[in-house]
């Protein structure tokens, strides 16, 4: 396997946009996240807090999302998840590079260059991690951290019908608080190289 | 972290029992596997035969499960179960190792020093993998796989109340069947080191 396309899931909090950087940078590859958002808003026509609320996450959770379709079943989400996967083949095909979350392992599934990895960790350390990277809000860390987990299982199941975590749906799975980020880093760096 | 003792949970057919046996060669520590049932048969005082069949799998599914209990609910299985808690520990407590299969994932949770791994293959490298190495039957390999696939994972799921191959279960999981055995030992080796 000559994997040089990376591609992160993870779970809130388990500092999978940090591993795929260290990686990234092991690599001498580009690494693309905040980036997209741009690019898909862009491809979209949708503006980019719209796009950023709602490319990774069902808002509202299922029922907002099947409230949000008009006649024919069609929503903005599904705008934005078309866009998003031109914008995601068009990093592939642009060469070598780690692309962070929003459904790139579903949408680059054919393409044999691509390193499929998960990460997570338990709601402890996630939990710690949240609240050093994001400070301390009202709303209590482990609730944050179920609500997200909610919303993006919920996107990553009804665009991809797969199970969120299942390990059948990855080349790795890594889980970053018992192994620490930049040992994750390096083993995925290994792998794609 | 420094694991020392690695549990190994696998599909049928993924290699996982190859990859732990190779990891445990460049550790320079012993292999649990087959080893376990004579000791389970000891400890359990249940024939060898009878642990061999069904130490990982529910035999005959939930029915013939439920069917084997006697007034109290209890049955041989848990019987069998315990005796497999008691061998597995002791082999953890003898030092670093690599155990293969029978929920020594979960039987060994608390113990800080367990790196916890799962290997998993596509079904189309499976079926190709068993054919292989037990040959032809009449039964088509897809067939003998899923019928696996669902004993492991009964058996998994009731005595652990966990979701088998769910990647927040595991430190590590690797797709043999992209990966390639050899890597997937030389990550184990080097994470357990």
């Amino acid at each position: 396997m000559s994997a040089k396309i990376v591609t992160i899931s993870r779970q809130f909090g388990s500092g999978g946009r940090t591993i795929g950087r260290m990686a990234a940078e092991k690599l001498g590859v580009p690494c693309y996240d905040q980036e997209l958002i741009d690019r898909i808003a862009e491809e979209s026509g949708l503006v980019k807090a719209y796009v950023e609320e709602n490319s990774e996450n069902v808002a509202g959770g299922w029922l907002s999302f099947t409230a949000g379709r008009d006649f024919y079943g069609h929503s903005l989400q599904d705008d934005l998840f078309r866009a998003q996967t031109k914008v995601i083949s068009d990093c592939a095909a642009a060469g070598p590079c780690v692309i962070i979350g929003r459904c790139a392992d579903y949408i680059l599934e054919d393409d044999e260059r691509v390193l499929k990895v998960f990460i997570h960790a338990s709601m402890e350390k996630r939990a710690e991690r949240i609240v050093s990277q994001y400070g301390e809000t009202a709303d209590d860390p482990v609730h944050r951290l179920r609500e997200k987990d909610k919303k993006r299982k919920a996107y990553y199941q009804l665009y991809t019908d797969r199970k969120w975590g299942d390990a059948a749906n990855y080349h790795l799975t890594l889980d970053s608080g018992a192994l620490g980020l930049e040992t994750c880093a390096e083993i995925i760096a290994m792998l794609a190289k």
